[in-house]
């Protein structure tokens, strides 16, 4: 993101009739006057400002994170966020998701030709409130612009970077049997709400995504329970899909009770009429967490004490099998397994 | 990029005429098995073994830097590179401009659905030879699927992190009046390579794209001459543009010396052809430095001893000026001013 430098431009941005231009990606005048009028603006930080290209920053001691997501979400604006605040909460949330504090991101746009200004500006001061929000900068960045039709208006790679106090250790590999598997509150309602969106369909109760920023709560936790095994936040591919990876990784299985899963009312009915699964619906604002059976009580109690996990609840238990079956106790007490998503149930979601 | 532990697919992956589906980015099985069987095979390392959502790593004593680009480049395959190669190079490159000694990568794809696996094939394995030539890993990523006609194949955002050895403080706002210019080598083949290759022109003479990772280079030239002012590698605006954010970061004027600025003869034949300038086509190879006039000898012969500088050439003189003009001394004896890129010369150049 150079450039960023003030000069003065002969025109001012039209924010509210113009639209995005190839000269606006082609790394001359109008695209120094976007990134700093339009971003560098938003954003407002001493490394954005320096106008280098790359961020020199501070680090304290401790294991290093990093984590990158790419976000193609489709609509752009959904009920409860859009692609702006998502990619900041996506990437916040992987970071974290490794027991990291999350310290610093940088962000690259994709735009597409002819995409409006003004939605542009939405998104981006969309972005920049969460960052703030959240307390993690957006330090360096990227613009590129690509011809109408080669593109979808807009997509947002994220990365974040983060570090991890001494003491913490989290790996989707630490599940072990006997340990206790808990959400940190209602899943599916992100995917619920981009699929309401998209199908123009209105339910009695709106449904809002959960997109979220779960850093304090996971710092939350680990002050209450350092020795948390696995963190992980069920996104693409929903709950069903996280707790198989972490079932691999880990080489463990996994009972879940059906009657336990939190999902709003509404959400289940959306899914019934939308014909999903809310186990395989992507959340974008929940964690999974595993932790040894002693220290369930007290995990519980620290994620219900936090705002984002006032709806938390233990939905399963980790079991030997070393084909890493997850499996569930259905409300009419049979039990069956929880695959994996095998197909595209729900294209660009995040 | 997480599910990449071992798993068994019931398909083998048709890498020779299978294509992108949508599934491939719904995060579930079909992601896991295009991301276990050809990322992690090609890019093969700990960190994307271990299959977290991140990448936990450790880093020596120093100041981070922190560099992201998104690569958009058409067409994907190029003479001298292809996308996979140059989005290794491009962030190595802000990463090593900062004065930093690159460590670790993350990488950020947005396929399009119906893109042949065999090209996804050869770019990865590009980015894979890339990233360990430069002795660099890829240690985390993310992939995402958009629909037929809503990308253009391929794009890719890698985001680079490095540490800065103490004693170097290199800044694009640190260029003084007296400071020597200096360029690595020959300007403008990448962008009349891509040009080149999208207008289907074929010269006398093949033009290669300059991409390459630049950290060996600034390496020698650091050991040489810790107290190098300013580095920066002239992308996209090229040169001109370069040294346009330069002048104006750092409150200073310029003066080239046209004749000392070196180029190719079939670049510039193809220049003349193409109705480019070539201080303003983009370099994916070749930095620009600024010193102290009394280092300039030293580091210059630094830039000579290595592969990748053999060209280098002083090229002018940081001149005292309030409104940071960038100004040539013409082959003829003139001058004149050489002013940013204003417009979209060449979109999708990187």
């Amino acid at each position: 993101m150079s450039g960023m430098v003030k000069k003065n431009y002969t025109r001012p941005i039209d924010f509210k009739n113009g639209r995005i231009d190839m000269g606006h990606g082609a790394g001359g005048r109008s695209s120094a006057q976007l990134i700093e009028e339009l971003f560098v603006a938003a954003f407002d930080n001493e490394w954005l400002r320096q106008g280098n290209d790359g961020a020199s920053l501070s680090l304290p001691a401790g294991r290093l994170v990093m984590a990158t997501d790419a976000h193609v979400v489709s609509p752009l604006f959904f009920p409860g966020g859009d692609i702006g605040c998502l990619s900041v909460h996506g990437t916040i949330n992987d970071v974290a998701m490794m027991g990291a504090t999350p310290l610093y991101l940088s962000a690259s746009f994709i735009l597409e030709e002819g995409f409006p200004l003004a939605e542009l500006k939405r998104i981006i001061e969309s972005m920049a409130a969460a960052s703030r929000e959240a307390g993690v900068p957006i330090v360096t960045g990227d613009t590129k612009v690509v011809e109408r039709g080669k593109g979808d208006g807009v997509f947002i790679s994220t990365t974040g970077i983060g570090v991890v106090a001494p003491g913490i250790d989290i790996d989707g590999a630490y599940a072990r049997p006997g340990d206790a598997i808990l959400v940190s509150g209602h899943i599916g309602s992100h995917g619920v709400a981009i699929m309401s969106q998209r199908e123009s369909l209105a339910f009695e109760t709106e449904i809002l995504s959960d997109t979220a920023a779960l850093h304090g709560l996971v710092a939350a936790m680990l002050a209450a329970v350092p020795a948390v095994h696995v963190l992980r936040d069920p996104t693409r591919g929903g709950v069903a899909t996280t707790l198989n990876e972490i079932a691999k990784q880990s080489g463990v299985g996994m009972l879940l009770d059906e009657a336990a899963i939190p999902v709003l009312p509404q959400v289940e009915a959306a899914c019934e009429f939308l014909g999903l699964d809310p186990l395989y619906v992507a959340n974008e604002g929940k964690l999974l967490a595993i932790c040894a059976e002693q220290d369930a009580e007290q995990l519980l109690a620290a994620m219900r004490a936090h705002p984002l996990g006032a709806d938390a609840a233990r939905i399963g238990t980790v079991i030997e099998d070393a084909h890493g079956f997850v499996q569930m106790k259905t409300r009419f007490g049979g039990r069956r397994v929880v695959d994996w998503l095998s197909g595209e149930q729900l294209p660009r979601i995040c």
